[in-house]
């Protein structure tokens, strides 16, 4: 048993190109962001588990000796065991007490946490006492992987707890990263997470906060970019609120309406994603301004093309066109229909971009 | 020889579906508007040509005795004949006086009437003196053939002034047509005009001012559609200039640099057409209001599209948010960068449609 607190973190996600074709069997591209969810866990002697969400103002324990008996029901083998049953995340929401309400983010968020512990202890046969406080500079609901960078932060922090990986700092290092195989681990077990929190998530999400950089999906298959360039990259929240239910369901009804329109700007995207693929892999052998404009055109074309299937939003075109005006190229990203757009930054150029961009609007 | 003036006209265009896509084998659709072009053909007993054209501030005359030498150099055999040579054509603007200069709108409108006239004088053996006066509801260079309009009144009134098609006027008639026959010579002479003034046109805006209604081109196939329904269009001028030519090569160039993503993009601006074309055809059966609605759709994407290809233009899309904030569709039309827009108007509504939108720019 480790004595002192253990602090890890993982990164939220963007989709560089690929959003909502992806549902249509079409690739799509996301990348990890250099904004992060922190989690810092402390063992307890008291025999309590805690958990503290700062973000979300949510505070809550409970005493080990009343997690044991929900055990058996929630033992799992992972990873080929099912995933959370509706009744069961019901179950776990009622458990975790606070007059949140069901829907509320912070009931979620307790469900996953105890679904996690709970799979984990069962396998295990362990249920740490400690106190688990995780904070965050990923904005909630916004599109950018918050809830997979705080499931992938839970399972490590978890499987750590019950043994089930390594201890990964070795003496006298700051930081470190678990093993491919531990993080394998991790990444499964996020993934039931990230089910708890979204019914029926795609697993780019907790892929992408798990091994960083980027990464390609396509058909339920992911496989990571072999190695990719930092790309600076500004982040413009228009706290649009939206859902990405109706969104996608608005593509699916287009495509119905007019398959052999869709069909063809779906190619499209899937042809740009593909093209943005080939370039990143060209830019770590050759970093060159050429690729930028390059990657500019493809931003460019796969905003009008998020446009033309429906999922603009007047706000996004906004963001477009002060960016624009500053020679800069920008797209939706995500569900689109507000929510957050991307873009793009020449190294060298508006080291402090979002300073120089904001008295603009 | 007839005695009195003859007066008759020919409309200009408007690109539904298809701009750009065109050139690269795709299907467009053109229809024709309701703004025309006219003209008055005089008999003169003095033995001079004479040609008015006001909106272009353009007055010349020659003498049918000037004229009579160069018929041998403008003999042409419809409708096999070469196209008009570039030596032939900076001949006649030379020839045809004037100071405004060989790239002078003036000079290549007076160059085209002399082909015209010297073409079917050679061919029929008559040097008509007439005065021929042409005016026009169309803005020239904006994209709405009136040029092509231009070229299909002089046509028509030359080949009657010549006795090559009949006086159409029955006694009492106040406006006729001429028969179908009669058309195709006209239409085939007045594409030789349209390669005078723009050295390799398509054919599509010619054959619209002549036939009227909606038409479908594809590979250098025209077809007129059956059936279609008069549709209430708000055509806005944005007056930005662009070049047709430089646009039509950025289009090429892109095609050059990302050929999987545009080809499937310029291949969804072709099924829009189609589909287009489709609901048009089923209008005619059946004028339910829902028809609009997917006609309204096609605009939206294809303006998208149209924009993603890069023809788009900031003041054409503040036409496209303007209307759209009335609940109105619109798209670019013809070349794009500039130039005009299409609004579509569902019947009934927008009765005085300009009226209402002017205020809001």
């Amino acid at each position: 048993m480790w004595k002192r607190s253990l602090v890890l973190s993982a990164p939220g996600k963007v989709i560089l190109h690929g959003e909502h074709a992806v549902v249509h069997g079409k690739v799509a591209l996301a990348t990890a962001l250099d904004l992060r969810t922190f989690l810092r866990m402390t063992p307890r002697q008291d025999g309590k588990i805690s958990l503290q969400l700062p973000n979300l103002g949510s505070q809550l324990s409970w005493e080990a000796a009343e997690l044991r008996p929900l055990l058996a029901a929630f033992s799992v083998e992972l990873p080929e065991a099912q995933p959370p049953s509706a009744e069961q995340v019901e179950k776990l929401k009622e458990f975790a007490g606070g007059d949140y309400g069901h829907e509320a983010v912070q009931s979620v968020a307790a469900a996953a946490f105890l679904y996690l512990y709970l799979s984990v202890a069962s396998k295990y046969g362990v249920l740490p006492t400690v106190d688990i406080l995780v904070w965050s500079e990923l904005p909630t609901g916004a599109g950018l992987g918050s809830s997979a960078a705080y499931s992938v932060c839970l399972a490590g922090a978890l499987l750590f707890g019950c043994g089930a990986i390594s201890y990964p700092l070795q003496e006298g290092q700051e930081t470190a990263r678990w093993t491919k195989e531990e993080l394998d681990v991790i990444n499964r077990l996020a993934f039931r997470g990230e089910q708890v929190i979204h019914g029926n998530p795609s697993g780019v999400d907790n892929a992408v906060s798990t091994w960083g950089g980027a990464l390609r999906y396509i058909s339920g298959q992911i496989s990571v970019l072999k190695s990719v360039p930092t790309l600076r990259i500004l982040l413009t929240n228009t706290k649009v609120p939206r859902s990405t239910k109706i969104l996608v369901a608005g593509v699916k009804a287009k495509l119905l309406e007019f398959p052999t329109i869709m069909e063809p700007m779906l190619a499209t995207i899937d042809a740009i994603s593909r093209e943005c693929e080939g370039i990143l892999e060209a830019m770590t052998k050759d970093p060159s301004q050429e690729h930028y404009s390059r990657l500019e055109d493809l931003v460019d074309i796969n905003q009008h093309l998020l446009n033309g299937i429906g999922v603009g939003h007047a706000l996004l075109d906004r963001v477009c066109q002060v960016t624009s005006s500053h020679g800069l190229h920008s797209k939706l990203t995500g569900a689109g229909g507000g929510g957050c757009a991307i873009t793009l930054l020449r190294p060298g150029r508006f080291r402090r971009g979002r300073e120089a961009l904001i008295p603009t609007y």
